[in-house]
C-alpha cells in the first residue's frame, strides 16, 4: 500500500508547476500521462484488445458551432487496475477527465475537423469551471512535455471568461508550438444557456471521472450479500490505529 | 470520421436561423428531423420492429392542470446507431429532448387531449430553462418546415416568463398555422414549487438526453475488464497529434 | 389513450381543493388514494403476492432525534401497470412521494413509535421544499377523506419555517381529528446542516418518485438494440399532427 | 419493528454530547461504532468472508497534496442486514460516511502515509459541509471512546473555514491523545476549485451514504413485476392508522 501511495503521489505532483506567481494545475498527470506519446497510447490500446473488450463504446459529445470555431465536450472515464492483495480490489489507474475539443471554421458553416486541438480538464479544473459565477474567469495551462527536456516546446492555454453584460462566456484555447513556430487560437462564445448545459453536464460527470462510479455500481449487487467496500488491508478506519 | 462529423454538422447547422435580430435555436434538428413527416417516422418505427424491441416503454410525464390548459413534460432519450469501424462503437443518431405537451381546458376540470400541441426542447434550450433566475424570461421559436419550400407555414413559439412578484412563472405556447389560418395559444401559470420540479427534473434529465447515459451504463460492466471508452479511431487525445 | 388520460386526469384533479383563499395541493391523489382504506391497501398487497415479488425491500430513512419529537424521511417509489396496447408499455399507476414520519418524545431520549403520524409529500410539495430560501416558509394541508362524506373529520397540516437568525428551520405537523376531538402537534427544529441533507436527499429522490427511473433503467439495456422510448400509439411527437 | 427502532435510536443518541455550549454531532455512532476496536472490526471482516463476497472493491479517493499535508476524501457505503420478517427486507446496519484522511508532509513533495489520521463525516456533517457559503465555517468534534470509561482520552476536531478574501478554504484536523500526550495537527488549504470538487462529490455521495441506493437499484428490476417498496409490516402509510 505504501508503494501504491508513493507511486500515485509522484505522478500527481509532477503535474504542478509555478506559473505567473501562482500554482496552476498543469493537466492531470494521471489523465494525460498515457497520452504523451502515440507509442504509450497504442500499448494501452493493445492491452484493451488483449482483454477482449466487447462493450460498446459510445460517442455523445455536447457540441456547439459558432462563427469562427466549433467546440465539444465529452467525459473520459478513469481506468482501473487490480491490486495484488488476494482480494478483488481495484484502484484508479488513469484518472478521468473532461475532454474539450476545438476545431476551426474554414468558411460559412464549414469546419475543419483535421485541425482540431484537445484540452483535457482534470477533476480539479472541472471544479473550477462549475464554481464560476456570472462575472468570473478561469485559466488553465498545460505543458505536455513538462519535466522532460522538451518542456516548454508546446503549451496550451485555456481561458474561460464571462462576457460583459453577463449574458454568456468566451472560451478560448491557445496552442503554442515553439518548434513549429505556430500559434493557434480558437475563440468560441457560449450563450448563458450553452454554459448552463456545460456546467450541468460537467457536474453530472465529475463523480464519474474521479471514479466514484462504484457508488452506483455497488447498488447493482445484492446489498445483503455485499455489505461493505471496506478492505482492512488498504483502507483503515477512523479509530483503527 | 471526417464523413461522420460533416454529416452531423450539416444537420445541426440547419436548425439555426436568424430571428428578430438574434440567432435562435430552432428546435433540434437531430431531434425533430425524424418527425417532420408521418412517412419518415413510420420508417423509423418499422426499423424498431425489425430490431425486435422487447424493452418496456415507460410513460411517466410530470403534469400540471390549470384553469385554461394542462401542461406535461417528459424526457425523450436519444437513439444510437453503430459505427462501422470493426468495434462495437455507437454514436448518437437522434439527439434526445424534453417533450412539452399542452392541451386545452374545455370546461371545468375537463381537458381535450385531442387538441394537444407539442414542443421539443433541445439540450441547449433546456440549459436556458434551468439557468433562469426568479425574474428572467426565455423564448424559443421552432419552424417544422424550415429550409423547405413550406418554411413559415407553421410556427411554434414558447415563452417562459417570471410572474410579477416573483411567485411563479407563466409558460405559453403559440402555434400559428398560416395555411389553416389558425392560431392556438396555451397559457399555463406555474407556481414556484411546480417550476422547481420542472427545473430539478430537467437538470436530472439533461445528461441523459445528450446521451451521457453511458457514464452510468459503463459502471455496470466489470470495471477491471473494460478500462476505457477510448477508441483511437474516433476520439483522439489531448497530446495525440 | 384517451381513456387513460381522462382517468389519470380525474384522479389528479380530485386532490385539489380551495383552502384559505388559495389552491393547495391536498396530498397526491395518485399517491394517497391507495391508502385511503386498509381494504384498498390489502388488495394492493395481495396483488404484490400474486406477482411473486422476490426483490428485497430496503428501509433507510434519514432520521433526526430532537427534544420533543423525532422525524424521518424516506422516498416511496411509484408503481407501474401495463398498458393494454400489445406492446410492453408501462404507465405510472400510483405516483411516488416523500414519506415524512413524526413520533413524540416520552422522556429523556425516549420516543414512542406507536404514536407516529405520517405525511406524504407529493412531487410538487417536494418542489416547494427544495426551492425554499433561508428565510422562507411552506405549509401543506392534507385531508384523507376529501370528497367523501367524512371530509373535514381528520386533517393534517405541515409547516416548514425558517428560524429567526437564519440558522435552521422548524418543521411541524399538526393532526386534528374532529371525531376523537384530538389534536396532536409535533415540532422538530432542524439545523441548517440537517435541512441541507433533507433538501439534497429530496432533490436526488424527486426524479425517482415521479417515475423517471426509466432514464437510468434504459441505460442498462443494449443501447443499439433499443433505440427509443417512442411509442407512436401513445406518445405523439412535436410535428406529428 | 418497535425493537428495531429503539435499537437504532439508542445507538444514534449516544453519538451526541454537549460541547462548548452547543450540541455537536460526535461522529456517527452507526458509522464509527463498528470501528471502536480492532476486535469488533475483525469480526465484521470475518462476516464478510463467511458470506463469500466476490465483488470487487474500488479505491478512488479524491486527493489533494499541499505544502504541509495531503488530504483525501472517499465515500464509505452503509451496510445492510436482513429483517426477520419472512420477506426479503433489508435495514441499514451501519450508516455510511465520507471518510477524510490526512497525512503529513515530511519533506519537499514527500508525505508519510504511516502517520495518517482519519475523520468520518456523518451524513448530517456532510450536510453542514455542502451548505457552507463562501464566508462560512464549520467545526466537528469526535470522541472515539465516548460513553466508556476512556471518554476524553482521545479527541478529534475538524475545522473548515473560508479563507480571507473568499478564494478558498482551510481544512484542519487536530488529534489530541491525552494518554500519549500527543497533539497532531494537519492544515490543508483548499482552492475554490478543490472545494467545489469536494462539495459536488459529497452532494453526489450523500444519498448513497444514507442508503438510498435502492432508488437506483430498484430501477434495475422489472418495473411491472415489482410495483412497490411498501411492506405493510414495517412501513405504515399516511392514512393507515
Amino acid at each position: 500500500m505504501m508503494k501504491l501511495s508513493r507511486s500515485l503521489l509522484s505522478r500527481r505532483l509532477c503535474s504542478q508547476t509555478m506559473l505567473s506567481g501562482k500554482w496552476v494545475d498543469v493537466g492531470d498527470a494521471l489523465c494525460s500521462r498515457a497520452f504523451e506519446s502515440p507509442a504509450a497510447f497504442s500499448t494501452s490500446v493493445h492491452d484493451f484488445s488483449a482483454k477482449g473488450i466487447s462493450n460498446a463504446r459510445v460517442f455523445a459529445p455536447y457540441t456547439v458551432y459558432k462563427g469562427k470555431a466549433a467546440f465539444s465536450v465529452s467525459p473520459l472515464l478513469p481506468t482501473f487496475s487490480k491490486i495484488d492483495s488476494g482480494s478483488a480490489s481495484l484502484k484508479v489507474d488513469r484518472r478521468g477527465c473532461m475532454m474539450l475539443t476545438f476545431w476551426p471554421a474554414v468558411g460559412e458553416r464549414k469546419y475543419d475537423w483535421e485541425k482540431r486541438q484537445k484540452f483535457a480538464l482534470s477533476p480539479t479544473e472541472v471544479g473550477s469551471l462549475i464554481s464560476m459565477g456570472a462575472h468570473d474567469g478561469s485559466e488553465f495551462f498545460h505543458d505536455p512535455s513538462m519535466k522532460s527536456s522538451n518542456a516548454g516546446q508546446v503549451s496550451k492555454k485555456l481561458y474561460i471568461k464571462a462576457l460583459d453584460g453577463g449574458n454568456g462566456y468566451m472560451i478560448s484555447l491557445t496552442v503554442t508550438n515553439n518548434i513549429l513556430k505556430s500559434n493557434e487560437r480558437f475563440n468560441v462564445p457560449l450563450t448563458t444557456a450553452e454554459f448552463a448545459v456545460l456546467k450541468t453536464a460537467c457536474s453530472f460527470a465529475l463523480p464519474h471521472i474521479i471514479g466514484w462510479d462504484w457508488l452506483i455500481n455497488q447498488s447493482r449487487n445484492d446489498m445483503a450479500g455485499s455489505p461493505s467496500k471496506v478492505n482492512p488491508q488498504l483502507l483503515d478506519l477512523e479509530w483503527d490505529k
